[in-house]
């Protein structure tokens, strides 16, 4: 052996490998898991006549006390323990003795550490759409107030058609209990017991794991062991619902950085949430939606990141298989702390309903239900309507106004056949209103979307 | 304006902003989703009167017979017609004449293409889950064969205990099942009408998004027009659900591969689907899993390209999303293409049991069995058992033979405890008969197993 | 072999895997690079003795002919000649005959594969050098006319300080000529000849490579074969140098979105580069940016895709790698097609300077400037100063104008010590020129940049 | 406002946030190069005259004391200080007075945290390059043994033709070579001072940032201040690197999981560097080759976040632009660790020469040698020569031995025109040295490569 690493490795090698194989300063995350996992599995042993009741009692109430030791603070983790699972066995050890060492009877450390990270990522999937609900409460609160509240509606950023407020931010709402959707269906789908697996092949030891199954709440137990130890497909829906769910935050948030651009000025955030300038006052600057959009892109590249581990694994387990751990949680934190931060922010947002209503005068919003007039009312052929439309769009930049402004005489001087009625076409309320069908932004359809919306939340509270 | 670029883009400009706008070279794939939701809306104008019956049908006989031509190969498509809606609608156009035009009414170009993609997405979710119930038959059919079929369950590529052949195979059995699980599941989530909603906000005219729905098959409406036109989640889970798909084949590639070396020898492949050496005439080269294996990557990148292209768009529709397809059709075809690939492929396979068996006598597998025999039946702490099971191999490797191949009087030789009993539990077919919790691979659970894949995937045809 | 899947694949079965394995409908993109190289071997092949003369060139003359049936279109491609190189040599045999099987002397697929693309990208990174090298020659022309074009300089999309546009533009001036440095830098690290590399050891012919690689114009040969057949770094610097181009790209994109949307106007497409609505006479949408910003989406798949398909590969050469190539070619003619439509969309776009300069009287943009002058001329302390400002700032907002707007006696009011000085600090173009340090806005620094730009673009065009 | 959020968030609202923006958890990695900068920017303000030598002196020293009390623990980090370079101006003003806030003077958030990312990315740059050096140092010291070790060069994962274990080991010392390459590449063009870029603009004070270059020791500055601070080209190009040589070392990786599969057991990893098991005494699992395997998931996740996060930023700096930070001190991280634990454990690999060369003897890798023989020497053609060969490999495996181990007799029974001279050839160290063309196998070949790489070390390390 050369003499060139030995300098540098010899007495560190152990230090060195601890620090890279070791998942302790992550996966402490799972202790609770972790204790309720090995708490169900010793009640097991327990009931099946593996272990002694007072085997079972003392493990048990051994578990119970590391947990407190944890929370209390009192816990004190070291890197040579390696993973959570080996900390919390060694202090159950310490504080029960030899028994200790019986919890681990007909389990492995490769079902356990499925066990206790499904756990984490179902609970998660919960957890993440209690969050969703309470932003789609609140956005609902806001979009009460601001059914007939006129905005432009877009597409290429351009100014399209006349909309509500409300409307706009039902198709958020709609996003969000989407995703709420797809958590849940996670959730259903993988709410299965892994424990009982053991390495990878099952245990010779006669345990029933329909019962820790139920101890621990899942619907069942998974079907076969080998898949289950290697299976990682829960951890990625997650991230993948996730990274779904931040994409539609960054969208939202883009739309909020924009409205509360000078050129916008739709929303004012509050002072709470946004940051100022050691300058100008007058200055704001809209670091929660940046941030907000920015975060998409590390909750992509933690999904990418366990795709790319996964990929091309024999069975069963990897060691490769601990890098599944960092960028789910990293990517549940943020979720979770963005919808926290999102909904705060909403909730003290100042809507501007008349930045909004004078955005509407621009570009010349009306002009299709004009033409709409023309071919219903007038039975004019649509490709004569649309010329008629450009000449009248032509007048109102001549005189300086938007389309909706026009006078009955000023629309009647370009075609005779345009009667008092148009008028009523015209205004950029009436213009949104006439788009009522199922689902339109009619400030009446607005309305039923608000209701259905609301009783579905209503129901899943329940 | 300069000359410099003039010379270069003048005459050019209108066919390189052609090149670069149009849709047409891939959206083509869309003609039957467009031509069948042409018909179900222009029977929607018809029942609500905004057509006349007899435009309804002249629209809907144009329609069919432009969709003969398509499939004839006698249409020509041209590059200025930008989209598939573009030249179908001019195709159409020109064969009905002007009532041509009257199609598009109540329907924008925003709510046409949602639809036609969403009806492309829903449909392709559905045969893929077809292949893979194929495949899983497949595998099913090789399985029942090999439920006695020893070879060595791995972790870290290192032997660990033995298992059946047919139980490995379940592991995959079930991987798929959970893919098929998530296509049906986003299915269902996404199984709305977009039609009516038009350019964002719904259309004035009287429509009966119902119906359309009802003749599309839908199981209902999308409830917000805003959303709809910027939805794209329906792709973006079908991209996820195929990339975890070729995750999951992947693996079992490189398990392919990894069996078809010389090293290993588990497998053969058919000279059908391998590929030979112009010199070796012996050497075969498993070209299709390694392909497969390769195949993730695109599909990866193909999810990680939507949404990077919907991070931070703002609502409704901007031209970014034209960019939602290519990956799609990638994704759709590399899928649809690979699992009929990999069914021929492990339909053909050969599996030499021998060489699985023979690969069963390395690494001491029923070491584990000797020491759970040690506490079980001779009532020895595990940590003596264990020091005893090490001495047993050191006396087995030094025989160079495998623990379960010594004598009982060798094993008695270590330590006069163990009985002559001891010989039930250390043959190989013993040990992977003794996994028999839950879900194990003792052959009776691997039975279940089978048995209940079979059934659900009967459930599934009936 | 079960019926259920013979029915389905028997016959097919060829067909399937053929269009599975086929790498000839995208790898013809390299027909021309395949009959270099083989040109360059056999003339090598003919400089060793290894093949007579006459052998020489008759293959040489032959590979003329075919590249000459291929660019005349007279060249039928069929699936079953698998890859291009295949379909070269089979059609160059039967133009020459028997002869034709020499060539393939001293030269695997391998290293024949890794030529091909490497000349491809090689070739690839100077077009699109050139490309930048266009894009940058026109921003430079239409920054020479706005080097005092105020306009509000943005953080957090919020009006920061006054800049001109020329200084503006030189901003992406000096990305895009980053991206050149990576496309050459990558160009160099690469330019070395795979070929007589063969399969992955060499070959025992006594080939020359250096006359190889001085016939190819490569600087150098490759130096270890093992590595060549299996390396694609230079593969993957092209996807994430463009990745890195795109997004660059992608920012210009979402600018120019912002400035044309009716909020801003900075900038006006011209009609060519926009798209129109079928009703709105005056809307324009900016399609061009739009689907340049969208583009970066692929182009990130695309790097990922084939980092994924590289990880864990053990050498040499594996079938994996032959999803190498669709991404790149994807990416190249992605890069080259969207600098061309950005050049061509730039070079005819309207810049609104009164727009612009409009804007920069919203949002005090000069209090920076007072705050400074009262520290820097009346020596005030910088917390009293910001103070002063404030109340400055205040005064403005309830006169309705802007800071640099108010009259001297008008800041006097505030506080006594300022100066008539002071006027000639916060007029908007004053405020831009005092940023005059190295690198800096003001007029003298950007004229500095652009003829540092300038110079370093003729020497490249020298 | 609604009560709903008020319970949650009210009293909450400030450390949510805090928790939200705050970059210090993850920035105080930066604290040297924050300090390094000012002291810079304090140092060239007092060569300015923009402060007194005085001023300059004090504010020096007390930034001196606060590397100190943070380097010997002493530094108490608040959230609330949001970022490390508040945390450091804070302290700097506790220890100083008011002097501390002239700090700031000329100088803005902006480019300060643009240098201080950017001193921080250069230097990982070089420190990841000398780790480099140290493990190709390792791996030539293993090579420079192993010359004429024998073990099959692979395709497919299926024997091709004998090459030397040196040569192996040369293939990725060239992969880390050019991986040097960039990292030095990349150093280069980034080497250029942001400080004085202030916000985007430059600064009206008269600095002088050709000093703070030649104090930090940049190269030059960068010449264009809005693009410097919004250019995060530098942290992507470093993330690419580390990917690219992530992916390197997962292809060593699964080679030496491979490789210590009881199937190849080529080689053996030291006891410091595996893993046993607690049953199994002779079982050894590679966690080191599958941890670094598994971290180029990590890694690829990272780079392809911060490309998410930069796509379609406006100019100039933008909140998001914070999420730039955790994924390259996670990249930074990974890579120089991985390097460490893969010298180490390459360093007490043991390597089985005898494995290796057993190997050999499966596959007839002599095979294409005979044909070669039969052309060149008896002047067969090509195709007649590969008849006899598969003839002569069918005798091979009638007889149970591999073609190098045929007798002459054996040979000649099958064409009478192979002479004796065939057996010079078919051995398979022949066969091995046969192939000695520029960057073949041969061992002459190989030891000239060793040459290359030691010589080129050599000169690195001058």
């Amino acid at each position: 052996m050369s003499k060139m690493w030995s300098g540098r490795f010899k007495q560190g090698a152990a230090k060195l490998l601890d620090e890279f194989n070791a998942s302790l300063p992550f996966d402490r995350v799972l202790y609770q898991e972790d204790i309720e996992g090995s708490i169900a599995h010793a009640t097991m042993l327990g009931a099946q006549g593996i272990l002694t009741q007072e085997e079972t009692d003392i493990l048990c109430e051994g578990l119970t006390k590391v947990r407190k030791e944890i929370e209390a603070g009192d816990f004190v983790f070291v890197i040579e323990d390696e993973d959570i699972h080996m900390a919390i066995e060694k202090r159950l050890t310490q504080l029960v003795g030899d028994v200790g060492g019986k919890l681990h009877t007909a389990r492995s450390r490769n079902d356990q550490v499925a066990l206790d990270f499904r756990l984490y990522v179902l609970r998660s999937n919960r957890a993440i759409a209690r969050h969703l609900e309470t932003l789609i409460d609140t956005l609902l609160k806001i979009a009460k107030d601001h059914t007939k509240t006129l905005m432009p509606g877009m597409t290429h950023l351009q100014h399209a058609q006349p909309i509500n407020f409300a409307y706009h931010l039902l198709a958020y709402m709609y996003m969000f209990k989407r995703d709420i959707e797809r958590f849940e269906s996670s959730y259903e789908r993988n709410n299965l017991l892994p424990l009982g697996c053991a390495a990878l092949a099952g245990t010779p030891h006669p345990v029933d794991r329909q019962l820790s199954a139920k101890l621990l709440g899942f619907a069942g137990v998974t079907p076969n062991c080998l898949d289950t130890v290697s299976d990682r497909d829960f951890a990625l829906e997650i991230l993948f619902n996730i990274a779904t769910m931040m994409m539609h935050i960054s969208r939202l948030s883009e739309e909020l950085i924009l409205w509360s651009s000078s050129e916008f000025r739709f929303v004012t955030f509050s002072d709470e949430y946004s940051t100022g300038s050691s300058i100008m006052p007058q200055k704001k600057n809209p670091d929660v939606p940046e941030l907000l959009r920015g975060k998409s892109g590390r909750v992509y590249g933690n999904l990418i990141g366990l795709l790319s581990v996964l990929k091309g694994l024999p069975l069963a387990y990897n060691k490769d298989m601990q890098e599944d751990k960092e960028g789910v949680f990293d990517s549940v934190q943020t979720a979770t702390l963005s919808l926290q931060i999102l909904t705060a922010a909403m909730a003290t947002l100042g809507v501007n309903a008349d930045k909004m209503g004078a955005a509407c005068k621009v570009g010349h919003l009306s002009a299709t239900d004009l033409a709409d007039y023309l071919v219903r009312t007038c039975n004019i052929p649509f490709r004569e309507a649309h010329h008629i439309t450009g000449r009248v769009v032509a007048l109102a930049e001549e005189k300086g106004c938007d389309v909706s402004e026009l006078s009955y005489e000023a629309l009647a001087s370009i075609d005779s056949r345009i009667q008092e009625d148009v008028l009523a076409c015209l205004p950029l309320e009436a213009s949104m209103n006439a788009r009522n069908s199922e689902g339109g932004t009619a400030t009446s359809r607005t309305l039923e979307q608000l209701t259905h919306i609301e009783q579905w939340l209503k129901k899943k509270e329940a």
